[in-house]
């Protein structure tokens, strides 16, 4: 690949497998990932995707697998194509400025020992007791989290910045008029709290149109502990589709998101927002760093206060609501940020490459053997 | 670590950390590393296992985690341990003069790099259709498969050897007298062959005592396909413990083992044998390297087969069994052979070591970038 025309960088994003990028059902990850990618090209960097092999995009694609994993049936072992997928990664990277990972862990031990300067992004919850030890153990690699909320279970890695996602604002059409309905999107999860959500709209005698996609492990707790909870004007109308968002979200009075675990950032809550519908929410994980109180939305602590809450959060107004998630949640925003992180990186990494000179093999370094050292001693990665 | 004693070497046995070494239930894999593991201790080698932090052995243990993952209602994302299990490995690296995997994938890019000579071991089926591209691309790492037929789909990979699994002879009693019934063992799944080995046994009026392990992802099968068969002399005792096998295998007149799957080794069929009982097995995977047609058992190919040799079956010397097993499938054999291999290893390792000095690092290669190179063009990593 030859050099990027003007200021611009040589970009690898390289994207989960389980989906598309976009993905053609749920998948935050792959979604934001398509985003960047976009709006990278669209800045005028060269993009490289990594991703499946019926991924969209503008930017240059390396297919890893024909088709995304969680669709394909031939599918029994997931990993075998992650591993596979870094290793792809690893021997094109000369060919980037930077590095851009959205695949979780898989890639840690690649990060360590790439030349090339190299972030991952955090997607999930960091509170679980497994990631403890094991990003403990890869403190030196940088990490971007989407919400200061997010890196608190695990506060000294090597965190470059918080990243809040952005939407192609673009492309979504507000409705700055108030619908006749509650909004639920989501899985059926418990951790989503859809039965304060049913518990909020029927006190506040207000219709709840559900949109939710009902996992095959969540199904019990849907039958018998949702379900039944459904009584009176509640719509269930399942998993939507992207292009259905702009009705289903911008018809909606308000979006009810009562959530009960550490929400990373909670990508609904921008997109209600962003179509002109304001949000309530429970103060759980990234909550009040992505709602602006009082302006795309209110946070409250429980079903009493939401009820209490809901005449005032409906009488937002809905162009203000659209317009904070223009200021603070937009594509080009998010990618700037990026950008200018990516910039630090390669900067650290050309004084690292000066400074360690002497003792560098400038030849042949592909083969270098990697036994031991993996923790360098005498500076991080990238500083 | 100082150099072991004598002509012994140093070695890493890496375990998966699913269930303990030894497994506290089901798990062929770690049964197998704790037998090579102990055996080479005995052998006067210096052998470290990097595994859960309950299993029990004789070498040095490295406990990865406290317990077996598989046991932890705690553990969610088992893959972050064995990231951080491979990474362990390469910091200690240098200690050892050989590594041996047991893991599948995880540790692929890692042996590729390695400074010390390294081999895993596969365990499972390679006709899955995920392995082809994963292992065509790391065609360099030196892998050992557990039967010739194991290898059959992937033929053209770095295989150093096959090497058959074998048992601690000492610790298994024979029952040379003949038992009164047959005996199947092994998971309920449709592969395993349950159905027809219920068929076999109603049809040549023989009881048939099924110890079975029901995995989740197998009860419907169990209950709507395999439940209405079992009428008659059919007695399911669960899934058994490791002291329970003298007794249940030893106590059987012959093994069934009529499998409907590319079995790679088939444990089961050696530890019946060691016990005197004879195998009455499909020719599918391995079967026909395991079974020594005649002595130790009988190959047919479906049920009208089966029940017409069930009686010279019967007949073949429990004694002859035995001791054919000792011959061909004792841990001291299988760990004999791993020694073989170890030392041919390092012997290649220390050739293309003097092959290449002027090209490597020989300070700081811990610290050498891995940017590309992913398949050294000059010379395969272990001749």
């Amino acid at each position: 690949m030859s050099p990027a025309p003007g200021d611009g960088l040589r970009i690898a994003q390289v994207a989960p497998l389980a989906e598309s990028v976009p993905p053609q059902l749920y998948g935050g990850t792959e979604r934001i990932v398509s985003y960047l990618t976009e709006e990278l090209v669209h800045q005028g960097h060269r993009v490289t995707l990594y991703a499946s092999g019926d991924s969209v995009t503008a930017a240059e694609l390396v297919a890893i697998t024909p088709r995304a994993l969680r669709l394909d049936p031939d599918v029994i072992d997931p990993l075998a194509h992650s591993v596979r997928l870094v290793e792809r990664v690893v021997a094109d990277a000369d060919r980037y400025d930077v590095i851009h990972f959205h695949t979780d862990h898989v890639q840690l031990a690649a990060m360590r020992r790439l030349r090339t300067p190299s972030v991952a992004t955090m997607h999930g919850r960091m509170d679980l007791p497994d990631l403890a030890e094991l990003y403990g153990e890869f403190d030196d690699v940088a990490l971007v989290s989407i919400s200061d909320a997010q890196r608190t279970p695990l506060p000294d890695l090597n965190w470059q910045a918080t990243i809040y996602h952005g939407l192609p604002m673009d492309e979504i059409r507000p409705s700055l008029a108030a619908g006749h309905y509650l909004a639920f999107l989501g899985r059926t999860s418990p951790e989503k709290g859809l039965d304060d959500a049913i518990a909020i709209a029927q006190r506040a005698g207000q219709p709840l149109k559900i949109a939710a996609k009902i996992d095959p492990v969540d199904e019990e707790y849907f039958e018998s502990r949702i379900r039944p909870l459904m009584t009176g004007e509640i719509e269930f109308v399942g998993e939507i589709q992207e292009d259905q968002k702009d009705d289903f979200l911008g018809g909606a009075a308000a979006l009810l998101f009562p959530i009960d675990w550490p929400e990373p950032f909670g990508l609904v809550m921008i997109e209600a927002a962003a179509r002109g519908t304001p949000v309530l929410a429970y103060p759980r994980g990234s909550v009040r760093e992505v709602i602006d109180e009082g302006v795309t939305g209110m946070v409250v602590e429980d079903v009493d206060q939401a009820v209490a809450a809901l005449p005032d959060l409906l009488r937002l107004p809905r162009a203000s609501v659209r317009s904070a998630v223009e200021q603070r949640f937009s594509q080009s925003r998010m990618a700037g940020d990026y950008v200018e992180l990516y910039r630090r990186l390669l900067a650290g990494a050309r004084r690292d490459e000066l400074a360690s000179l002497p003792i560098r093999p400038t030849a042949m370094a592909d083969l270098a053997p990697m036994n031991g050292g993996n923790a360098p001693d005498e500076a991080p990665a990238h500083g």
